[in-house]
């Protein structure tokens, strides 16, 4: 079996990782790449890195009905009305944007600080994390946001066992530079970018209010989290340290192991995760550590951000909606020692 | 007046920065530099980036009971023996190293796991950061490290003026390689620092009872931290980022901006401080963000690890404890916008 | 078919993208991994980024005589006795280290400043660049140095054609920090590399013989080269820049074209070739420029130094010896855009 | 003495080095700052890094007729008009761009294939170059390009001894980024930019014509040079490799140090320069490689491309023009190990 698969926004670095993952799997046949402003060139153009570099870029509004399944990694908003037209058309959407993530309208507006233009269409997606929430056999999912992957992987087992309180947790998150995206902005200018940290949307980033969602899912009852995002001089990776008040005498690390038992690509291990160790691939490594002092435990995630941050989130989710073994086409181990 | 001056240590990165900022300061004469295991070479064998290279490295236990000031740049446990002999020689003394920073044996005992061997000597000793503890006439300065110079900037003020509370208080820390040091380590090999980040000595580095004696200086009964560093690949350059519980109607950056109004190298600013405006300056930037729907306040610091939170603020308190204005010697702008 | 392999030298960087190219590959099974100083330990001490992190690590002495085929990824001098054991066993060798580069031992001599210890051993390697050189069914390879791979690759076609002159070659070739290895020298700590560029080995590096001696068996008549090779503050990627005397009326881009027209892995391209458009995979890109004024060309290469330059080409000429296809298991795509 | 001075052109990299360096200087009183597209805006929306970032960005073009001395630090043909236009009205101009490098128009518009706008002007303009040409006294000089400047400071004193020949020169010379400037292009964001290295306008750079007129203004009879510039990730270091066929039996680092023997910021040093070592000084470091076998020296030098590549050989030029020391206000100490 091979899907008949298509990949817009193919010009940016989640899209182009989409690119280079799908073409290495067998049950996936790209037969689309739709690009905006891009559109009418090549894939060359925009990512010399990647073989059939003479593939043509084509509209991201062609008409794909006939696809089986189509990846969006489109810049916010623009995937709203693609995304419900390819459901309803019948074909699989998985989205990498932000359109989608929230079951509820007004947790949207909450990030987005706009209404949502389809309401009525959120309840046919789902959130596609899947070590943490079911997407087998989903017709339509959205994929988080690479800092939710990140901090839910590290405090959502904790949470979901009663194990820390969901109020007043913090997640300072280290994120590589290819996460602000491929825009022209003198801020992401390397004379700019090197040889220096900064946060960036303190207080007010639009993942937070996805975060709490995502702890609610798990069983909180209106989590609260302060939540600050870094930029760090680096292409890729994502590192979450969450800090959260233990309310049980629990073993956070034995919680997380059992959580992740049957995953595939998430290990628990006793040292700080370093993103290096993810970069590559789709696997998550994630730690806990107690301060029996203070009752407090310091959790972490370590992701690939484009990888189980986005693009090959994305793909993992793809298999699951369609039938393939879970790790299909999904490198399991990075490259940086 | 010029005043005979040593620096033990020179071969580290933080003892290369006092070289470069005493030559270029009028009011000290660099006559002895002393290294350990570079001894018996040249300034340009460990420094080649210095002028002056030809100049000889000595022994770090010469005598040097002749000289006005000697800045201590040595490994934790090398500056005891050699702190109290010079002070009880007359000499005054800028340590920054980890010997003489606290106030009490119990917490150095807490913080490094080991008895203070001089205890007694303790007291003779001032903390050196000089916008929020008097350091002025001093004969034997501790200067900070380079963690709490940045947690207590952000912080400090806000805790002094009863605005939060010193418990619970979350502190994330990014620094730039040099802050790990010079040793031979494959952790800090390029080849395994770039391209990725880390968190480390989670839940028990020794920064931490130091931060906390720092707000308890500050007026606090029994600060409480959860206080976890990072190693960021750049460099140069630290930034905290801390969030702590808001416990009264006040505005936080109005009390930061008062506390430093009279502090000629700590600017209030309203956006989110990037280490890159600090690095190559004795400069420390400071902002805080309140999110009103939690009563939580984020306060950042961001300063250069080798400056402000080692060498510059080395000079800076030498300045104070000899009669100089403040800011003689110290670059008072960055290298990078 | 499924060849039982062995990996020795797996602690350092190539080492350990053998281990993940060749865990990839169907054809080859990972049955042993010598490691010098590690042995005793398990894969995810020196490389936790791989997956299958609790394989043990073995001795570099260990009886393989039973394998199918040994990957060497020794430092210099340690493959001489190991690799000409297993030949005589009979089983199949790609060495990655160069104690079996050179046909001729005066070369050898001349490169390393001391005598080969087996000379008599030499004839029974092939020179491993498949794209100029044939290693089809050989039992014994050595895998070129990253930089002759590159400056071969980019002017060995030319010199094959009597296009250019191999007197009075200049290849000036920039190297990712890997490619030094992963000693602890001060020289390579991420402090003492981030943020700078150096030359070294100018005028002497061992490599330069080893770029004449590529030249010579394409047909030149005692080549002759200035090469400087210089490291960069990156991880990977390996970029030859070599300018060379026009001595025809010909097309260089033309010649390489036609030369590199059935290698998988070598793109003759239009435009300087970047090292990110190669690293993560395979790949070899190729460029020539023609200064039509001074009669010269400028060749280049760009690499992976890591695949390309060493694990890849060794999985590539293992490939070629063992009958497989010659792109198995081999990234054709590359990580950055 | 304080002159009253404008910088035009202080939103780049360049500028905002200007800005520091004559802040710091005692002689040079910065009364007007001109900026194109900032005008209007404050110095700290482009330099937060710098003090006094208050301070007001005016036009480029406001009338500075009463001043002493104007830097301009503008794009490639906005220095033509107001240079001639303040050097008319006797203020002295010490321009970093291009407009006025050439003594001839010919190679003003082989270099720039358009014809210069004010031929006639370009006579009254010196080659800013101190080491090599003088400007004592001057009223206008055009300060060389980064690479001009690295190129001849290695091989100008090789080829004026008559040690080398000017013909057949090979120049590989590698760039941190700030020297291609603040400009928003794709290829120069941080995730397009860092782990690479790339060459750039092979055969034809624009400062291939001014080193060869620099070369022949020391007495070459028309010199030849293949240039290639690249682009390192880095954010700031330029370093020369010059590889020249000798033809005389000279001593080239003897011919160099006597010719540097006065230069208070060129050192002739035994081994390779590193960039690091010269980054955040006024320094050039040069060394000279001799291979016997083939005859041929390889000449480099490493400097600070903002630095003695541009602003602060603008202020080492200014110095000289208005009588102050050379080496008044410039650092001779660089920033990293």
């Amino acid at each position: 079996m091979t899907l008949k698969t298509a990949v817009l926004g193919a010009s940016g670095y989640a899209g182009g990782e989409l690119v280079r993952l799908l073409d290495d799997h067998d049950g996936f046949d790209v037969v689309h790449l739709g690009a905006h402003s891009h559109a009418g060139g090549v894939l060359a153009d925009v990512h010399p890195q990647l073989r059939g570099g003479a593939r043509p870029l084509g509209d991201i509004d062609a008409d794909l009905g006939s696809l089986d399944i189509v990846f969006l990694a489109l810049p916010h908003g623009a995937s709203a009305i693609i995304g419900q037209r390819l459901r309803e058309a019948g074909v699989r959407v998985v989205d990498l944007g932000s359109d989608y993530r929230f079951a509820e309208a007004s947790r949207y507006a909450e990030a987005y600080e706009h209404d949502h233009p389809y309401p009525s269409e959120l309840g046919h997606w789902r959130y596609g994390l899947p070590e943490l929430f079911d997407v087998k056999d989903s017709h339509a999912v959205a994929v988080p946001g690479c800092y939710p992957t990140a901090v839910l992987l590290a405090i959502g087992p904790l949470v979901r066992a009663g194990a820390v309180s969901a109020k007043g947790i913090v997640a300072d998150c280290l994120s590589g530079v290819t996460g602000a995206g491929r825009a022209l902005k003198e801020e992401l200018l390397f004379g700019d970018v090197a040889e220096g940290v900064r946060a960036y949307a303190v207080t007010r980033h639009r993942h937070r209010p996805e975060i709490e969602m995502g702890l609610d899912l798990l069983g909180a009852d209106g989590a609260t989290i302060t939540f600050t995002p870094h930029l760090v001089p680096m292409q890729r990776g994502l590192l979450a340290t969450v800090t959260a008040r233990l309310v049980a005498d629990t073993e956070p690390t034995a919680i997380l192991a059992e959580a992740y038992a049957d995953s595939p690509f998430v290990e628990v291990i006793a040292q700080p995760p370093q993103t290096r160790w993810t970069v590559g691939s789709n696997r998550a490594l994630v730690a806990a550590f107690v301060d029996n002092r203070l009752g407090v435990v310091t959790a972490q995630c370590a992701i690939d951000n484009l990888l189980k941050g986005a693009a090959g989130q994305g793909v993992q989710v793809a298999n699951l909606m369609t039938g393939y073994a879970e790790i299909t086409g999904l490198p399991a181990s990075g490259w940086m020692p």
